[in-house]
């Protein structure tokens, strides 16, 4: 149940604001056109822009009347390279890429949070900066705004993701782990080719291959707590060349999720070992390659009542969210400073990621109400920023 | 130690032969210009040429003066796809062929044992039929040239590889089998691809493919007898196109070497129950593909003897044969007729197929004595071909 | 920070009571002794005996001055097979037999309640039914009291266990799953037996047995929702009688563990492919044996705010209740109605079933005075039991 | 086809002494009354005994009237703990225990044989001697009578097993490796016990078992040659007490076997890497123990052709011995000085060790022709011994 708590005239304006997003999407780093509507419409509100050393990506800030501490809220702004299939008048024009995330959405509402906070600065006691950051889909646009400086100062932040399967007009929202931290790793194993009719002349890294994967299957079976909520996943293996010569190396490629942090840590001693010894038994030689991408997604457990009494408070529906074996580089933010990230309902038919995803943009108002009077109430809190 | 029976003319004619064949290789099923000098040394040295529909290959026939039965002696004639770095006067004029397996010894050896034949018609009872066959390298040229007819009225067929281990004068002799059967398989196993953080959504092929190979070691080392000779070679494995996505398939690919038909025989039907049991354990769907290549060289017990007599009574060193798990493709005639295949030292620094292969000349003329002679004893046998 | 609430009298007399009980421990269905001790104090203290047909176990019931529904509190009053080195002054005095989890604690303090309850009667606005269960250490005291009719007329249910990594005063609360639903499975696989040098013509168990047991750890690693808390362990296998023999069969036997119950229900199908699938793969047969045990201790949502205000209401401390792998069968009665169950903490220096487990016997008042609450509370609201 | 060369009182007599020694049967090193009817049967027949420190087993001569070296010709005298189930009217009176491997046939025949010898004194070019060796089944009885200096002086030493599958006048002879390799091997994995439902915190044995048993099926796959004739048997694995604990460790125990010297000596060097690795790539710790049994019986290829001629000479058929995986401690002697061990056909219906071995006696009188002519035969040999 909806409760519109602001005129009609900022529910239209970013629906259109929206579509004029989701018809010129932008991969992600290359948000050069996105960032120039962004500033354009938050200037046309009165919103201050703030300059920092970004060649895509937007900040810009409102203070309140009152005076208080900082926070941040954040926006993710990049499309994805998906040929659009939504059928909706307004797709994309820019061919093979597609807001097929949302993240139109994202960046609409929160443009939306920016102008209702200008009109209600004088509830506002302290500063509210709005963080457009690109590059969200490959992991590295929290890092390149955090490196340009954008969080000096500021105390908490807050973000969302659309949700398809939720109803407009709910939130999900939880305390602790939300979103899987997401690790890369490549496995290199080193054998001795040769005739495949005398294989005791080769060390066959096929055969060694295979023993890691069902060994690898015990880090989750075996090696972690049954409360640990981690997928070790195995998604490429490639060996040789012909039908009639042992290979000599296999090359495997994979991820890894986790809910927790502690967790996250012991994976990836517990898998090299695995892959050294079983190479070894096998008189072969491997390495386990790890390349970290994204931390958990954790919400401050300190910010959780009052980012669900807000929700309440506009009429809004809470549920407890659900956790996603998916990452977010929100995560980069909760590293530095206390975060929280909900889902915000937008009643989709399709899965994120889909060349056929589409959102109720009814949810566009939700959200901008949701995030504004969430900084006015979180800034309000006595003891905030003590 | 070789005994020379022939003037030293031959065998220097081999020998030119020969560097002309080796500066000019051919490819299986390109042995155009192979086959026409094959032909014209024949024609010069009076050899019948009979004609058979084969646009590469040659067959010729000396006829003995005292009527009998009908052999045949084979040689290959084809090159391999190698870039030759044996650094001899007459290497390759033909870049990236290469005589690296020998062929081109084979051919002149032969070519020298039709030319002693036909001077020696008075001690031949019966015929010996000359096959030049192409694309040994590919397992083409013996059902190639069996189809055109080359074997009607053949009671029995003779051929050799040389041998780099051994010392020239000394040829491996041994019955039953000598090269393995050789066969191709692959291995297909759909699964169900999804999302890397998600696996309980998928139906993981990779897991199925490490558990494949890890059962499949079970064929030679339980399924088997201790005395069959089996190989059976996973030589590719691939699966998967990114880190973060369980793919949808796997496909394997291998080959199988035997040295008993009864074993070769058994395997895929053992393989093909691992395959599709594994799979279905695993809620997947295998399928095991095998494309049957080659069938074991396996020499006639009842030819033995006179192949090695003859080759004490020139004077030639006669070692057991040792087994190699390489395929012949003589193993196809011997499908149809008895037949039996030597090694023939050459004494050679390097292995087959190797860049660097080269064998000693000295080898030509042995050979040539070797099956002309074996020719006349095989057919003055009392009871041979009744 | 504990409140006490009752006189010291009732205090000292539960000591008095629970030291007796662990003097003379006894095993599950066998706690006659126990049994009448229960019915004596219960008798002593005016609260009246329920009869059913039991042989072991005890029921009784305080009626409230105002009418209204009947709720139960369950304590479990067995004691394991384990010699006691705890070295208390009132050890056991049954030999081999210790009341090493602590039921005599749960049975005092449910004592205690019912002792409290008769004096508070005129706060009572239904009845409250006390079940002193047999048998909760091998998963049948439940089932054989539910089957006595126990829980006729009975609206929810209400247990304990005593958590000895929680401080006395402090109460473990949390709606859902806490403790883990318990199964046992057997595998039986048939090869063929024979002599061990000639494995060909046997179908070799112990090598089903290898390829079952990894093939096992996907179940938990791929087939399960990553969020999904459950443990599939293999902890016995048996195969071969001597060195040289290859064995016919291999037996092995394990335990499932879960946390919700779809979860549960999808493993036995997921093994029961698992184990036929690889057993045909090899050639051999393979069966799984299910052995149903105890369901998964679910605590009712509904009951979560009433059970955690009470706690806060007397004072004392109440975190969130962690889960445990163990079983309990309070599970059972949790398939029949609603019922819930908490961490009692007892600040004990050892984990249950310890030769030296001991606790702070401070907690028994607590427990009292919590239960004797819990019931007045529950059967005060409004709504409940309509 | 099979000559008789002597009268028919010999071929009687031994009919008379096999039934004696099969009603009376004794088990490996408690061969006492098996020796004294040896050594009375021997002296009757005026062969001399030579005095060994040997408490069972008997060593007899015969010195040619010619001089020359000494051979000796070997018969196991040992039976088994089988229950006899043939039905002859001369079965085991010793309950439980059965010559089901024909010992009391060798024994016989070589008494036959000695008998024969001492008759022609005066072929003889130099000297045999007979040992009748104890406890062949436990692989301890030609130790123990080499190790009393049976061997001393002695140049070459033969010796046979009786062939069920062959008929009585065929004799089975083959030069290299006839009989296995037979060695034992133990597995002992430590893990770390604990909760079945916490495998975090142990470290599962079962599951480094389970890989084991799968990577060492690679040892004979890929590790060794195609033409290796190798079986690794794992034939028993325990592990686990009950079925809610995960034990601390698991045992494996098993055999291998070896015609190839070579290959023997690689297998346990693979096979400790194999268990190392494996164990330690899952966090356990596993030890390979070895325990060397038997060596390969390896027939001198020297006395190949003595053997055959002598069997035509005497009109019985030859074939070509096939290898047995089972294994004989000949091989001892073998180790020692050259040996030569042979098939000898008795037409027999059941195999080895079977409850209903019998055997056709005719052989009898075949088995001793057979080594007294080919103890002359081989003295007389121009070069032996030199």
């Amino acid at each position: 149940m909806v409760v519109q708590t602001v005129v009609d005239s900022l529910a239209e304006k970013l629906v259109a604001y929206r579509r004029e997003l989701h018809e010129y999407p932008e991969l992600s780093m290359h948000e050069v056109e996105t960032s120039k509507r962004i500033r354009q419409w938050l200037t046309e509100a009165g919103v201050t822009i703030l300059e920092y050393p970004l060649e895509v990506g937007v900040v810009a800030e409102v203070v309140g009347e009152k005076s208080g501490p900082t926070i941040a809220i954040r926006a993710d702004i990049d499309a994805l390279p998906i040929k659009e299939e939504s059928g909706v008048p307004f797709s994309s024009k820019n061919d093979g890429v597609m807001h097929a995330c949302g993240h139109d959405f994202h960046t609409t509402s929160i443009i939306g949070a920016a102008i209702l906070l200008k009109q209600r600065r004088a509830e506002l006691k302290g500063t509210v900066r709005f963080i457009f950051q690109p590059a969200e889909e490959i992991a590295q646009g929290a890092l390149y705004v955090v490196n340009a400086g954008v969080l000096e100062g500021v105390e908490a932040i807050f973000g969302m993701h659309n949700k398809p399967d939720l109803p407009v007009g709910t939130i999900g929202i939880k305390e602790g782990s939300l979103m899987a931290s997401v690790d890369r790793f490549e496995i290199e194993i080193e054998g001795i080719g040769g005739h495949a009719g005398i294989p005791n002349n080769t060390i066959d890294p096929i055969i060694v291959a295979g023993q890691i994967i069902t060994a690898l299957q015990t880090i989750v079976s075996r090696n972690l707590n049954a409360f640990d909520n981690v997928v070790v996943s195995i998604t490429q293996i490639h060996s040789g060349t012909t039908w009639n010569v042992i290979p000599e190396r296999a090359v495997l490629e994979g991820t890894v999720r986790t809910f927790q942090t502690a967790a996250r840590e012991k994976v990836p001693e517990l898998m090299k070992r695995t892959v050294e010894g079983i190479a070894s038994g096998l008189g072969a030689k491997a390495e386990l390659k790890w390349y970290p991408y994204l931390p958990v997604v954790d919400n401050d457990a300190a910010l959780e009542t009052i980012t669900k009494e807000t929700a309440l408070e506009l009429g809004y529906d809470v549920v407890v969210a659900e956790k996603s074996p998916a990452g977010e580089d929100f995560a980069y933010y909760q590293t530095k400073i206390p975060g929280f990230f909900v889902w915000m309902g937008v009643d989709g038919p399709k899965e994120w990621h889909h060349p056929q995803f589409t959102l109720n943009e009814d949810a566009l108002i939700v959200a901008a109400n949701y995030f504004s009077s969430l900084a006015i109430n979180v800034l309000n809190q006595e003891n905030f920023g003590k």
